[in-house]
């Protein structure tokens, strides 16, 4: 076997998830070899497996850092105070975090299917625990008295889809910023939810 | 050449369609070969190009297919009467059509990448097309006074990926029937949009 040409420094883990995440996100997790990944980073393919066992775990630790990530920088966001304020930050952030992560976030709704069983239950148990902390705030809503709505479960699932969406059509630098259509589907959201 | 196993007249259209439609949706439009097609129709792959010249064809095909279905099915539910009552059909109609393609649904979304441009430009113009029905509803609602909104484009957008978000977790037989998930985000809707 050939020498692999960077030495293992060089192949850094950044390097290897942002040349995985690129090349998932436009050709799809099957159609791309771990070769493939080698050659984007400028390593022979064996340099890789310093890295990542294989390719089904580097889509997991990608999956997964997303979430993680996602979930540690909503902790980040302050969350506390009355329900109504809670939730606008929550749609703020959740749409700026979203807007600046589109490969992420396609290769987590697109590559579901392609994770084994257990590293699917890990991705669904994070998805879950982040919409919990969206169901809190309609809950405390509610209880507050500010809220009210059929079912919280369905209203987080369709909050957030909606939300998550801004990133199939949103391109920086068209007629609203990213703030401006935060607002907008702020209002949209409050409407929604309120008593 | 082996002589192909079925007759042009087995290789009917749906039967080619269902299969690569299954077969896209489940490991990718880039991963799946026309031989692989062929195998689950139940014939030799140059058996195929009597029905698609190619499999981006095919993919257009199907992509196009779906949303010209989903066109036709709005235009026969009726479109007339107040703003209000428009807007209930659409939110019960676009999730009762969704709900019964999910493997449609997916492969519109994740395999327009794939799609060469000026086969991605027809997609993007039926795409508008619906949106624009959506859109119609809206502007006329807020003519009659009834919808207020800040942007009516954005609104469209984000009520299509809010009522479409219910094929990623909806599964028949769950606690709530289509109607009702339906019912429940008709009242988010309603809301959301309301002067």
């Amino acid at each position: 076997m050939a020498r692999t040409q960077g030495s293992h420094s060089d192949i850094t883990g950044p390097r290897v998830r942002e040349a995985a995440l690129r090349l998932f996100a436009r050709h799809g997790y099957a159609a791309v070899s771990m070769r493939r990944i080698a050659a984007e980073v400028g390593v022979q393919a064996g340099a890789l497996y310093n890295y990542t066992p294989d390719k089904q775990t580097l889509l997991f630790s990608l999956l997964q850092g997303h979430m993680a990530e996602l979930l540690d920088a909503l902790d980040a966001a302050q969350q506390s105070g009355p329900a109504l304020a809670r939730l606008e930050r929550f749609v703020h952030f959740h749409i700026g975090f979203h807007l600046n992560r589109p490969d992420a976030v396609f290769i987590s709704y697109m590559e579901l299917r392609n994770l084994e069983p257990a590293h699917f239950q890990v991705i669904e148990g994070l998805r879950r625990t982040y919409e919990d902390r969206l169901e809190d705030i309609l809950r405390a809503g509610r209880a507050e008295g500010v809220f009210d709505m059929a079912d919280t479960k369905i209203a987080t699932l369709g909050l957030i889809a909606m939300l998550t969406g801004v990133t199939t059509w949103y391109r920086p630098g068209g007629r609203l910023s990213a703030d401006e259509v935060a607002g907008v589907y702020w209002d949209m959201v409050r409407r929604a939810v309120a008593a």
